[in-house]
Order: structure tokens, then sequence, then C-alpha cells
């Protein structure tokens, strides 16, 4: 059995683990105050060319995005997001759990526009006082979406854009950023986004890390107390110098950007043989996940030797279900799936 | 320098990097549903004999903390603590964040007597319904303690009694179980605690693992949707095998109860050491934490080749500085750290 | 300047403010624990042959809305609404300001159906435990609706056995209950109420009182602590009395159901005008709330004499409006509505 | 039976009654936007000289103060108080249940000294960010105090002084405001607190309303969103014009003042009834509130004819026992107390 279910089956990247091996007789001050944080800490702030930014290391994805609503938000704000946005639908009402409403807009392939997000604020904004109405204050998009799909720069251009017309700050969800910025398509860079946005994260944990994710607030008034933020939430790592090591591990020699394009571009070959077989897409995607609609028998002959998640029933009957592939997906696994996609009777 | 400013500053015992290791080109089950969690969880039960125990394993114990909490309380519920307690003291708050009340009684060396907590909970429970109170639903004490310091099982039972007559749980936190445990002086071991309380957790991160904390959650009413809250607070970790893993490693053949007794009996050895110099112990600790009252010189001659904790001033103008063992300190070290000790003028 | 822009612009029934009145020389125990409470609790319990509920009187709906929430539910669980529904549109978030997500489903004239209703809950229930998702565990509905319209009772009984089925809560906003039962074609009781829902409420503000809503807590699991979680946000009113008196009159001698079932009689005779006049409505309603759309022309014509609520702009350039009767409204004031309604051109 | 258990035994004075009677035949707008509020926030703009403070008038002051801390501090942000504070004590963790930890001092007779908030706030303010402690950003203080005392200007304005160096905000809970300005010795105007804090509020519901306190929210950054913070947490009242007019009302011609100075002078004598009796007070009181402190058989006597609250037992088995006169008083039951304090055998 290969695994396509998911870009987190795999304990992390060779050069992730031996780095970790590496600090076996090591002693480190702990909660990330410690030389592998800084030294990660600083190539990201050089990768985004903001040495007036902060990096904060946390555990994982769940965390990094209730953490910044619970931070940067007061009670009565409001958070504007996608209604397939992570935070609306698979992390157990975690936002809400911090006292803030989201306002989910009709999602095209998992992403809002613009103009969708420009209306809602309207009518907040461009009306007197409503006490009734919670102040919708933040918007979150994520960076590859949950459906695989990539914002392009001038749509970012144009969120920002509604976002500071009206004093809302823009917060990227990055779990899957390498993968987004991997996709052939892409035109954003990690510089765009701390230029663009006011918070937005570089995920570890599907992306080759054991685990973490590092949130950059480029924001400056966001900055106060974060870290009292992330203890009272309980994501401070005792043993910080763990996540900053992976980061620098992986964000050496471009090792972040390779493996995750490298696994774009098997997922696109992935696609297109489906395409040659006639078997439509879910989602058109152009990055790590492909989302495809098989019919009941197709399922099972590809369940015989491949694991891959169900997402959900269509109204016609057929099986929409998800490919991933990961940092750890070998050109093998990938020619070995294409084969048994063609060889589908 | 040497380390001896707490028991969290190696990345992990070496069988643990070795098992972390070994699953490098395996690939697993998410969120904990996994081989090594169920393994890790079954030998837990084992230990304690508990077979309708839940294990959950979360990254860190502020996590594990106001989670059981969130999980267990109602909103109009309050939990009865030691002024000394780390959810009053050294959290930010998380435990009031989560919405409930922490009602902090004097401790006495960190610890808090059944005379206490009955005392403060029939003042609530043996007068009429009070509607201004909040409701003292939950008892939190830590083994060992912040000071080091150990309940003895005629302490603890008499803790479960009053919590029992008054429909209270007991939580015990277990960041530094190990060291409790390991304790010559102890008399409690595992079973007890799923005996005696209702929720305790054995920690890894200060005890041999690179992070995490097994939640043992005894109490069945609890267990319900137990998940979800973990869920709801970012303590899902993706990659759960890594957590399973270490506890499964750290449970084989003792190791857990080994590294953290040797440690206990090197910290006796320092702090009878610290004592036959004349220099007094802010308390007398059986654990490895050793809490010493040195006079300003004295600091500044110990500072020169080691690193521990300053913990505060003293009203008579001494320093109350922590030395900490753990499973990594070796007898080199600490015979090292003696030797100075002895040469101190 | 007529007010038909709602039914809380009066101060209270004549009888309500002779009754305050009346205790101007007496002296009364605080905080609910009062003859007046008793009283109006006693009539209360047997209006609904339901001895052992438990009523409490709060000074307004939306407290009684949240703090119902807040009460019922652990962190994890959600709540299934209309997306009309008040608590999700008109309160500011005050659910989610406890940590609750709401889960608004489409609503058709401001209500739901036990078949959506059902939909929903068996996406969770009917699966296996999902720790990412909320767990569905109340229904919250008004009578009347936020859109003037009323549920029957076989949808009532129908929606009951769904939360019964799946072990939710079912809870009534009844800030206009006096309006929905006085409906002609209602064929429900605060009776009914009481045996096929947990929590419903009897709206005073906009039933004649000065301000007050008498909360029914049929389900005893619920009661416990309630008087708590209505200290612990600020419903308990120092003087309760003045809430148990208001409602004492309000159901002496059908006094209650007389002024709103009269207002109800108006409102329909009003929406009759619009509709001979050949206005359409935006919602079919049979109580004091009537949504009739109206031209930019016909607006500005009544605007000169009366005062309504505007609601929206429809696609088609309509405006939305509502009129609303209350217990003050005299028959005077709606004849000279439909006259006005008459004379439109 | 004569009432000196507290002062809101009875309904309100008789000028509120009338005005509220006057009320019956006009209509207004909702949610405190209408005339009355206007007219009654003019005339304490007036008052206290500061036409840029907002005024806010809620049902009670449970309410006031959680509302407070909930709109003026971010999550990780806690509030310094007495031990005998009323949001510590006897709102049921209504603060806590906001998510914000309260840092409860030693207080003496009801009170807490500039210099005990310093050291407090230096602790976190003087030493590098603590990640693990929450940040003390508001003082909370009661005038008069929950044991009737009176903070003198001079130590206002030395708190005053404290949270400016730190930029912690000063909130004064005024429940009892009346009764604190109207003590012979009060030194304070309301004047001085709009200019030494940054929020206080005018106690209506204790003196001489039915219920209702008038916030006024001098800090204008705290201003931004406050009755969306109201409406939040069900704060707003759907008839709000019964607030505006109650305060509109007991602030003209100093009724306000008078009624609160009248009871305060009762109180006194009481006391000093008490004392002449040689019976010993258990805090020195200025205000309508006197601690007194009773044999069993001296509180038997006395409560054959009056009801008044029991406190505790002291450890020399004496009875705390509290004697409240308020705005409706008269002289003829105070007079009645007295000859019966005389007469104690």
């Amino acid at each position: 059995m290969i695994r396509f279910n998911n870009d987190y089956n795999h304990t992390a990247h060779e050069k992730v683990l031996e780095a970790v091996m590496n600090t076996r007789s090591g002693s480190y001050g702990g909660y990330g105050e410690d030389e592998w944080c800084r030294k990660a800490a600083d190539v990201i702030k050089d990768l985004i060319a903001s040495p007036d930014a902060a990096v904060y290391f946390l555990p994982g994805a769940t965390q990094a995005n209730f953490i910044v609503c619970a931070a940067a938000l007061r009670p009565i704000e409001s958070v504007i997001c996608a209604d397939s946005g992570h935070i609306f639908c698979h992390e157990a009402g975690s936002v809400e759990n911090t006292g803030h409403k989201l306002i989910a807009l009709p999602g095209k392939d998992g992403k809002i526009s613009a103009e969708q997000i420009a209306a809602e604020a309207a009518g907040y904004y461009e009306e007197g006082e409503m006490e009734y109405l919670t102040i919708p204050r933040m918007v979150y998009i994520s960076f590859s979406t949950e459906w695989g799909t990539i914002y392009s720069k001038k749509e970012i251009q144009e969120i920002s854009g509604v976002c500071r017309k009206y004093g809302m700050l823009l917060f990227v969800d990055g779990a899957r950023m390498g993968y987004g910025l991997g996709a052939e398509e892409n035109d954003m860079t990690l510089k765009d986004f701390a230029e663009l946005t006011d918070v937005f994260y570089i995920g570890g944990t599907k992306c080759g890390a054991m685990f973490g994710e590092a949130l950059v607030v480029v924001n400056q008034k966001l900055q106060k107390g974060f870290r009292s933020y992330m203890k009272q939430n309980g994501a401070v790592l005792a043993k910080g110098w763990l996540l900053g090591l992976q980061f620098y591990t992986l964000l050496q020699d471009d090792l972040y950007f390779q493996i995750t394009g490298r696994a774009d571009g098997l997922a696109v070959r992935i696609r297109e043989a489906f395409k040659a077989k006639g078997i439509p897409m879910y989602v058109e995607s152009p990055t790590n996940q492909q989302f495809v609609l098989l019919t009941d028998d197709q399922m099972r002959q590809l369940e015989k030797d491949y694991i891959f998640e169900f997402i959900m029933k269509t109204p016609d009957r057929l099986n929409c279900v998800r490919f991933c592939t990961g940092w750890n997906t070998t050109r093998e696994e990938a020619d070995c799936l294409i084969r048994s996609i063609e060889a589908l009777n």
C-alpha cells in the first residue's frame, strides 16, 4: 500500500532528522530563546526582506490559526473567511472557542474574491455604527487553499487593498505554503506575502518537518505580547530549539522549496493521468492536492494498492477523493500510481 | 558551563532519538490514530491496571493543564490549587483564559492539605446555593510539586476523599511525575494515581522525551469528546506517532523510572553537599529540583561554571536559586558541582 | 408621526405600570428571591402544567439567549439555527463570545425544518467520532420568527423528535411568544412548548412589560446552578421583584394573550390593506410583524406620517420594510395607517 | 420588621417612579438612542466637565464590571483588585469568565494602596518580558468600598499616578458612588473621578433608581465600539429611555447627592449608637454600610425587629453583621433602631 492520503504521513526529511540527531549532546535555552530559533528567524527575515517582522515558531497549524485570532482581535471583532476555510470546517470551532465569530463567504474552488470581501466589509463599515453586529476585522485566506488552488499575486493585491481600505488585517494560513509557492503557475513570493499581509505562516508539518509552523508577524502592532498569547494557549514548546532547527535546516539551499515544488510536479503528472483517462477533477489544482471524481468501481480498483482520502459523495453519486503527494513522495510511487490509473478499466 | 537550570535542556534520551530515527522510512496514520499511540496507551493501561482509562498524548504540559480544565468544567466551576501551582503562576492565565476562576490556597512547600481543601469546599457545598460564587469543582495538585516536594500516599488518599465527598474532580499535574515517583521517600505508584484521581499525566518533556505528555483520563465521564477538546485547542499533533513512540520507548524496561530516579539521587547528593557546607535549603526536596539559599558571593562563585535559575531575593537578602538535575545529568557533572560546592569560600 | 417601527417603543401596559407603582412603599428580598417572582413562577408552572420546571426572570432576551447556551453547552458543542436567527444576526456574536459555534441553516421565511436539522445532525452523529468538528448539541428556533412566521405544532413535534433522537436540546426564543401564540392560525400552546422543548422563554419586553423575559427551563438537568450562570453574566436583577411582578400582572386574566392577539389582528388588517392595494409582502406573516415591499415613492409617502423600519433593498430595487404593531397599538392608529395605504398613489 | 439588610430593597425614589409614569403615553427610540439618555448624558458630562467622555447606561453593576474588563483588555491582560473586591468575591467569576485573571491584593478595610499596586506592577513592568505571566493592565477599586470605606483624593491621585506610570487603566466601581460622595469626610467629586480615572460609574440601583448604572468612559480609546460590547453581553436595554430617564431625574436639583448623603448621616448615627453601647465596629465606615460585631445574644435581640445581613463568624465567635441604610431609610426607622441598640442588654 502506498500512501497518497495526506502530506504528513512520514516523520521528516532526512536532513531534518539528521539535524535533530546532531543536537543530541548539546544543551539549550528553553522556550524558543535559543540560537537555532534566532538563526532560523534571521534566515526568514532575510528571505522576506523584513528586518522588523517577528518570527515565532509554533508546534502546529491549528494553534497558529486560533492564537493569531485571539491575539489580534478584540472580543467584538470577527473574521471573514471562505466557507471551505480550515478554521471554519476542520478545527473544531477553535476560533469561536476564543470568542470570535467567523463570517464564511461562499468560496470558489477554495478561494474568496476581493469583491466579496469588499461587499461584506462595506455592509459594516459604510453604514453607521451597528452595535448588534460584530466588526469584521480580519480576513483569513489559505495558500494553497484547502482545495489545492492558489491565489495569484493580483488577487492577493486586491484583497490586501480592500483590507487596508477598511483597516482589516490580512492573515494567510500557510500550512501548505511550500506547495503553493512551488506550483508552476504561482507568481507569489514570501516577500510578497510580507508586503501584502499582516501575518502569515510558513508551514513545516506538511512540508518536510516533524512538526512546526513559522509564524511571521509583519504588522508590528500585533507583535506586542505575542509570546504571552502563545504561552497562554500552550504553544510555547519547552525545547523550542527543535522548531528553530528544523526550519533552519529546511531553508538551507532552498531545500524547502525544492521538495515541495517536486511534490507539486508529481501531483500534476498524476492529475494529467486522470484527465487522460477521462476522469474528471473536482477542482483544477496546480499543487500537491488533487481532488478527483471516481466511480465506485474506479475507487475500488485503486484502493487495492493505494491509500487516499474519501471526501464526499457528489449528488450524481461519484466519489470525490483526494490524492495528495508530499515532500516524501518518490518518483517511483507516482509512476506506479500513474500506471494504475492508466490500467483502470 | 554545565546546565543545572532545568530538566528540559537536552533534546531527548538516546533511545528515544534512535526510535524516532527508525521511523524514517515508515508511513503512519495521522492525529494519534496509529500503532505507536495504541501500543503506548496499552503499556500505560497495563501499568495502572485500568483497562477503561483513556490515554491521550499531548505535545505539552500547559496544553494538558488548560484542556483538562476546559473539558471537565462548566463555565461556573472553579479550580482549587496551591498558590505556587503552575497553572496559577506560570501559564499566563491559561485556565482563566478558558473562563475558569482559580482558588489559590496558601501552600506549604508547594503542597496543600486535605484539611485546607475541605474547608474551602465546605464553604460552598455545606451552605445553600450561593449564586454569586463559583462552584469549586476541581482540585489541582502537582506531583512532584513546583518546589520539588511530593505528597505521600496518605496525603493523596485524604485529598481524594475530600474530593469524592463533595463531588470534586482530582487532577494531578505530572509534568515531573518521573522525578516524583523516583524519590527515595516516595510511596505512590502510577496505579495509585489511577485509583485515587480522576485524571493525571505522565510527563515526557522533562523526563527524557523530546516533548509530550501522556494524559490518563481515568474518570470515564471526562473521556467523552476529549479528542475534540484537544483539537479545538490545538493539541492534536498531526504526526501523533511521534508522541506514542516516545512514550512506548521510555516505558520499555522501566527506562522512564530509571533515568528519573537516577536524577533524583544526584540531586539529593547535591543537596547534601550544600547542607554539609552549611548552606540552607529554601525547601527540603527529595526530587530533582533543589532550592538553595546562596549569598551573593556564593552565587557569583558558582555562576562561573554552572547555569542555574535565580528564583527570588529573600527578605534577608539571600538568593533563592534552583539547581535542577535531569535524566541527562551525568555523574561527572554532579560530582563536578559537588566539588565546587565544597570549595566555596 | 405614529410609530410602527417595533413593538418596544412604549414604556409598559397600564396595568404593569400601576403594579410597579403599588410597590412603592414595600420592601423586598433581592435577586429574584421574593414573593412576586415566586407567584409569577407558580402561575407559569400552572399554565404549562409542569411543576418541575424552573422559571427564571431575566432583564433581556439577548441575555436569555446566550446564557442558555453558556449554561447548557460544553465548549466543544455548537448550536443549529436559521440563518435569520436572532442569535446569528442581531446579537453581536454573543453566543460565539461564549465560545460556541453557530451552524446556520438556510431558513425559509425564518423557519428551518426537521428535515434540515436531521441532515445536519446525521452528518455528525451517524459517522464515527470526528474530533475536528464541533458537536451539534442544541437547536435554536424562534417563535414567532424574526420574519413574523410561526411553526405549526406538527413542525415543532418533528423538530423535537429529531432533537430527542440525537440527544440535542431544543431551545425556543420566545421574545415574541405572545404574538406567536396570538396568531389566528396558531395551534401551539405554552403547555406544548413545555412538552416539546428543553427550554423556552415567554417574552415580556415586546409584549407589554417594561422589560424582562420569563425563562422556562423544563429539562431538569439544565436547572443545576442556572442562577449562577445568570449572575456570572450579569442577569440577576438586584430588584428582581420588578420582573416577577410584571409577569404576574400580565398573566392575570389572560391579559398577556389578549394584548398580543389584538396586535396580531391589527397587523393582519394592515397586511390585507397592502395586499388589496396590490403591494406585495416579502413574507406572508400571521403575526404582528409585516414585511412589505414598497417602491421608493410609496415609501416616501408613508414616511410622512409613520415611522417604520427599513430592512433592505431587494435586487429589483424595492424596499423591504417592516410595519410592526404592538400591545400598545390602537385601533385608531391602525385605521389611520390603513387609510393611508388605501390612499397611496 | 424594618429592613436594614441592604440598599436595594425598595423599588425607587418617588420622583423616579413619577417620571416613569409620565412616559406612559409617549413613544421612544430603542436601545438607548432616545432623548432621555441624551439629556442624562449631557447632565453628567456637565457635572464632570468632560464633554469628550462617553456615558452609557447599563441595567446592572455586574454587567458594568465585566463588560468594562472585556472591552478594555486583551486576553493576556489581568486586573489588580482588592481581595474584598466585588468582582473577586461576589460576581460568580464573571471577569474570569471573560478570560481575564484577577490579581487580588490583600486589602485594608476594603482598600488597596498605591504602594501595593506599584509593587505588583513593577514585578511585571520593570522586568523583561515574561511570557508566562499575564500583563497587569487595569486597576479596579470601589468607591465606596465593599466595607463602606472611601479613598481620599490623595489616595486616588497616588493610585492614578501609578497607573499612568505603567500604562494601566484605572476603573472605579461606583455602585455606591452616591454614598461615597455623600460621606462627611469625603473630598472627592465626580469631576475628580473624571480627571483621575479612565472609566467609572455612577450607581443607580442602590441609590434611588429602580435599576441602572451610568458608566462614564473618560478614556476615549475605550469608547470605540463600546456599545457593541454592551450588546454582545446583553446590556443594551431595549427600552433604554427607562435608564436615561431615571438618571436624569435623580440628577435634577442634586437629588442623587441629597438622598445618599442623608443615608450616610443616618448610618453614622447608628454607628455612634453602637459605639456608645460599647459594641465594636468591624470596620470604621463613614458611609451607609456599617459592619458591627455582635454577640449571639445581641444579634438575637435585634433580629426580632430588624432585618440585617449576617456576614461571618469571627475567630472569637462574634457575629460580623451589616446594617445598611439607603436612600429610602427614614429618620423614624433609624431612630427606632437606635433606641433598640440603646436598649440592648
